[in-house]
């Protein structure tokens, strides 16, 4: 069978990401590709830096992006953190914070796991435990919004017990970055990345990053090489650094930049404050609306990531039913559970531009009309 | 100073890439994003599969699109294929067999370099020599088309040397794909890697990789864990795969695939051979009216790629000045050297969209016009 042009259907995306994306950073994505040495490009890969220290709440001259998706940022923080042998103290709550411990294994490193029960927030007297069993450690990696539990841990007390100890923090901001207060300067996170696809309403694709002062020594006195070619932040930086003459690394993913770029735009546009604000009043919103059904949050209140929406799937319900009627009928994506979560919860994302009260009001009211199907 | 929306200069892209997008792929990247899961969107991975398997000219079922570009493909290709310890026979002659060779090295394999001039083939006897003095070795790696230099390598004829010696080989077809012969079936090449911005004119950022059956065995039987997790192929295939239900990995770059897709729809609408025809006769075209303004070839011309035409810089002319003067003036960017050819030739890429008769008489009209304030 002939395959022809792909037009994909509407949906409206209110999953765990990719986030519904403005029109104005669709047209961007459009414009015509330009070298990626060109004077005009470099200008830009500098204000997307600037935008991006912004986003973090950091001064950071190491704010860059990595040309690959949110896990790949993931991996540029470890591999380039971690040496062989290291001890490194991970803080496991759900799907990623596994994968932070899959990371250090493969380059070498010896996790030593702080647990918390999926859907929890990271206890800090767990890992304050944890630096006092292992005086050795130097590096302690969480997650600071678990987007497969919707769970928000403290990452200022975390990163401070950390630094008690003489470690260096790895912060997964993939979800947080940009729809609930992130502070990286302020609250002393060391190395800290994110995904363009959540919060910031980009295209898939990037992983923004940065490192302090303190990350950037660490990695300056490894002893041993980065193994990734790819993701050493050494040659990388020669790329984004744009005080000396730019060195070619890689082609940067051009199109998705324009796209990262405006998003950044608009986010300043909007203010950094304000959109947090607007993520958390919408979370209330979607909460009121959901517990009008019947429904409930998977995470105790004080923990819950307002822009990713843990809600527990009533007993009797068809998960995977409800999620394919409301693709189907309703166009409407939501996030299935991961991993050990699978049918026990949903994930309602309200992140980005689809963090709107027409989104909170047309969700609860699909959801209500596909689940009274299991309560006739 | 405020930052607002980027507007790209307009350009005409005749450096080693990325080329010029047609505006039908452009249009493509900014349709909206959908879940990476979406049924639809698995429909056109599908779909992407296939038709890169049309570009490869190969049936190898583990065909796909890393998520990063050309050099996380080449990374791909090597961390997969090569375990800490094993000889690999790299044959360099310029930057990108350099960088297969660093590559090697972060993830302990040894590599023996089989070295050929820069802007020369690889030598069929040097390979065959290395490959006696070093039984040991099961891996070969090489470009097919050398974008530092001009210089296409006789992939089948290396090929056929290596499994003559048990070998397996990585062959680099970034800037080949979609602009020169290159058959992995007929060829019986292993591993294949590219990139999305050279001859597909597809929106910079993914590597089209492909491996064959001995690859995949190869791989399966690996003593130790392939040391990157984002590019290890055991669970980046769960995610392509298609057969079962689909396995998150990481996410996918939505906009960009939609980009890829379109290009390649083109691709098959005109035909790989035309595709082919076209690239080589706006080569040669390129030949006569470079020639007719007195500028020479870098490489023989039994070994030049015709996409990506290296041009011997005269004596007395300045190159930035040169390739300023093209881009302000006239939009035009031609690429520099790369490493030691840095001054010494310039890099006039004819890829995918860009490779038409139009782009030929505007460069070297250019060209002439400006070299003639040297002359004068």
């Amino acid at each position: 069978m002939e395959i022809t042009s792909f037009h994909p259907p509407q949906r409206i995306l209110m999953g765990p990401g990719p986030s519904d994306i403005s029109p104005r950073v669709l047209e961007a994505m459009s414009r015509p590709t330009i070298g990626h040495l060109d004077p005009e490009f470099i200008r830009m890969m500098d204000q997307v830096k600037q935008l991006l220290q912004y986003a973090f709440q950091t001064r950071n001259d190491m704010t860059f992006v990595v040309s690959a998706p949110g896990s790949a940022g993931m991996e540029t923080a470890i591999v380039n953190m971690v040496e062989p042998g290291d001890t490194v103290i991970v803080c496991v709550n759900g799907v990623f914070g596994g994968r932070m411990q899959a990371m250090v294994e493969r380059c070498g490193g010896q996790p030593v796991v702080v647990e918390a029960p999926w859907g929890r927030a990271i206890e800090p007297e767990k890992l304050e435990a944890a630096l006092k069993a292992h005086p050795e450690a130097r590096v302690v990696t969480f997650v600071h919004a678990e987007t497969s539990t919707g769970a928000l841990s403290d990452a200022r007390t975390l990163a401070a017990i950390a630094h008690q100890h003489d470690c260096l923090v790895i912060v997964d901001a993939v979800t947080s970055l940009g729809g609930c207060p992130l502070k990286v300067d302020e609250w002393e996170l060391d190395v800290v990345y994110s995904g363009s696809q959540k919060c910031l309403s980009a295209p898939p694709g990037l992983a923004p990053i940065t490192f302090n002062e303190r990350a950037v020594a660490h990695i300056q006195n490894r002893k041993t090489p980065v193994q990734s070619w790819f993701l050493d932040v050494n040659l990388v930086m020669q790329y984004w650094g744009g005080q000396q003459r730019r060195a070619y690394h890689h082609t940067a993913p051009i199109n998705n930049l324009y796209g990262l770029h405006e998003a950044l735009v608009m986010l300043k546009e909007e203010g950094l404050e304000n959109a947090w604000q607007r993520h958390r009043e919408n979370h209330l919103r979607l909460k009121t609306a959901l517990e009008a059904i019947g429904l409930e949050f998977f995470v105790p209140e004080a923990e819950r990531i307002p822009q990713l929406n843990a809600v527990q799937i009533p007993d009797g319900v068809d998960d995977a039913q409800v999620r394919q009627r409301l693709l189907e009928e309703f166009r409407l994506e939501i996030g299935a559970g991961l991993g050990p979560m699978a049918g026990k919860i949903w994930r309602i994302g309200l992140m980005g531009y689809g963090s709107n009260p027409k989104n909170v009001l047309y969700c609860a009211s699909a959801l209500e009309t596909v689940l009274k199907t299991f309560r006739s």
